[in-house]
């Protein structure tokens, strides 16, 4: 009689601890932000990105729900954003001034810090699985170049012909870049209206390529993730910067500055001008905003994102998650591409700077 | 007469103002942490390392006391050293499992942030002022690999043949960690110590040479300064990892993790298992202990050196400058090259962990 009492009570609490940990879990995604804006992108544009960020949230909860770890749910959404051509990662990432596209990653695990990082990749289909795999299958955190693509052959992972990742939008946008030099050599608001205008008829007009070229958008993908054992990661994946020259590296593969995630504080993943974001070493600042001045999440992610990198002149935002679940999503350009679904599986995506967290 | 009592009292403020200034320039260096004891160095080899540690405290020192900026120093310590083929950076650089000198360095400058890093150059003489023309003279803040290099040959900086960076000690080194092969597949004491045997060998009986050849010496070399302007400023340089492969990057390179400098708080730079200074975002969480949590420079630092990085395993220190001038140099190794030199031109080198800051 004892015995089944205690089984009873061992499948009440295991069960509602299970309900506990599972109304716990949530995803939350970005595509990078910059000039996104309503006039700038037609009706079928929007659709065309609603949908694959709904379908990466819908991916990564899938791990979530079924009881994998936040790092599986990170990369599993990011392998979606970076199967699209629509984002600035993976299959349609931006091209460098050589014509290449060099791609960056990174991914962090709350639960111990461990991370893992790839700079200037060429030949892996998802850039996300390499940054896993050097911090899983490696004892570094960072691994660059040609010798990070061979760490990534040598680990079974998905390699491809460098010509995987060519989209005729981007190319295009390069060819625009390097008319108006207007990235590297000219940093004038005019440049910078010219650019966007050239952008825009690449997108609109010239090539009605689904993918939206924007004259001036840091595309980068990210997502956060909680899983049901309360454990955060935070991981980004980029092409970079059109035009980019001389093996430049942003912030997404710097641990601290485009990804951190600690389960003490928060995850977080950044998208922006990646100079900038390292400068002002901004995941790690909202983390240590709220481990040594108490801020909440959304407070510490407001602080960096709409004070300390507007005084910088630094674009961008950030998804940020608590290991309560709460979530703050700031950024400080026009748009930003950005979603987040909840434990009951009810997804939100949003665009524009007019659409609030509901 | 009121305008000569003016004139009197503007040279007075004027004089007054000045020394004041000159009596806070301050700069401290280090050259690695690791293995360094007593009973593995001979009286020769520690000669050696003393005089190069205060020959770049001296020239340091000068920049500063003739009114150069706390980055000019710190550019010109570092060069002392990356000169010097006894340190593992520039000149004396270990050797990655192809045979090749990879060299990373970075640079911030704590009056306005900004900063410079390039990672995987081969071919620059003095990487430090590569990572300087990164943030003076583009609009970026990391450039790596071959692209790296291309930068600094079009700055005009000085190239050099890779075959420049090669050392005897160093490649056996190399040779000797090949055999082994306990960095990257043999994590255990056991390998650890043989390691340890085997580089203590080549550098005291076989070579005869005057660089330590520690099994297990994080070497880097680095410089905080504070100029007479009361601007702060960090930079490091280093080869890395002997044996390392896959275009492995350390700490030295990512602002956050081996260098930060800001005004408000401090510069530091750091030293050691450079993994683990990078998951513990070693050098920027020094300043957010200061900024977010009021501790002072000693707390801050040993906070992070000697509880942080010890409970995740990472070996090494750093060197930490306030804006009043205070110093730290903790380090949780068996010993650290470092060094200051005082506003009156008075320096203090030490290498081992019973010299304790006079």
């Amino acid at each position: 009689m004892k015995n089944i009492y205690t089984l009873i009570v061992f499948f009440f609490l295991s069960h509602t601890l299970h309900a506990q940990d599972n109304n716990n879990i949530k995803l939350v995604i970005h595509g990078g932000a910059g000039t996104i804006t309503r006039k700038n992108m037609t009706a079928e544009q929007e659709k065309a990105y609603r949908a694959v960020l709904d379908n990466a949230l819908q991916k990564g909860y899938l791990v979530l729900k079924n009881g994998g770890t936040s790092v599986n749910a990170v990369q599993t959404a990011i392998m979606v954003l970076e199967d699209s051509p629509l984002f600035n990662a993976g299959k349609g990432a931006v091209f460098t001034h050589e014509g290449k596209n060099e791609l960056d990653a990174s991914i962090m695990d709350g639960k111990n810090l461990m991370a893992g990082a790839v700079a200037g990749v060429t030949t892996v289909k998802n850039p996300i699985t390499a940054a896993i795999a050097v911090m899983e299958k490696s004892p570094h955190v960072m691994l660059t170049g040609a010798g990070a693509d061979r760490f990534a052959k040598e680990q079974g992972l998905q390699i491809v012909d460098p010509s995987y990742f060519y989209t005729e939008a981007r190319y295009k946008a390069l060819l625009n870049a390097k008319k108006s030099e207007s990235i590297e050599l000219d940093h004038s608001d005019k440049a910078k209206k010219e650019n966007l205008k050239k952008g825009n008829k690449t997108g609109h007009r010239e090539s009605k390529s689904l993918i939206f070229s924007e004259g001036k958008k840091f595309g980068t993908v990210g997502c956060v993730a909680l899983d049901k054992y309360g454990n955060l990661a935070a991981g980004t994946s980029t092409g970079g910067m059109t035009n980019k020259r001389y093996g430049r590296v942003g912030d997404a593969p710097i641990i601290g500055a485009g990804t951190y995630a600690n389960n003490e504080t928060c995850a977080v993943s950044a998208t922006g001008h990646g100079e900038f974001f390292i400068r002002a070493a901004v995941a790690h600042d909202i983390s240590a905003l709220m481990e040594y001045k108490g801020l909440n999440l959304q407070d510490a992610a407001n602080e960096v994102v709409m004070k300390k990198l507007i005084a910088m002149g630094g674009e961008g935002g950030v998804i940020a998650l608590d290991k309560k679940g709460n979530i703050s999503m700031p950024f400080n350009s026009e748009g930003m591409y950005r979603g987040y679904i909840r434990h009951d599986g009810q997804s939100v995506t949003m665009i524009y700077k007019d659409e609030l967290k509901k």
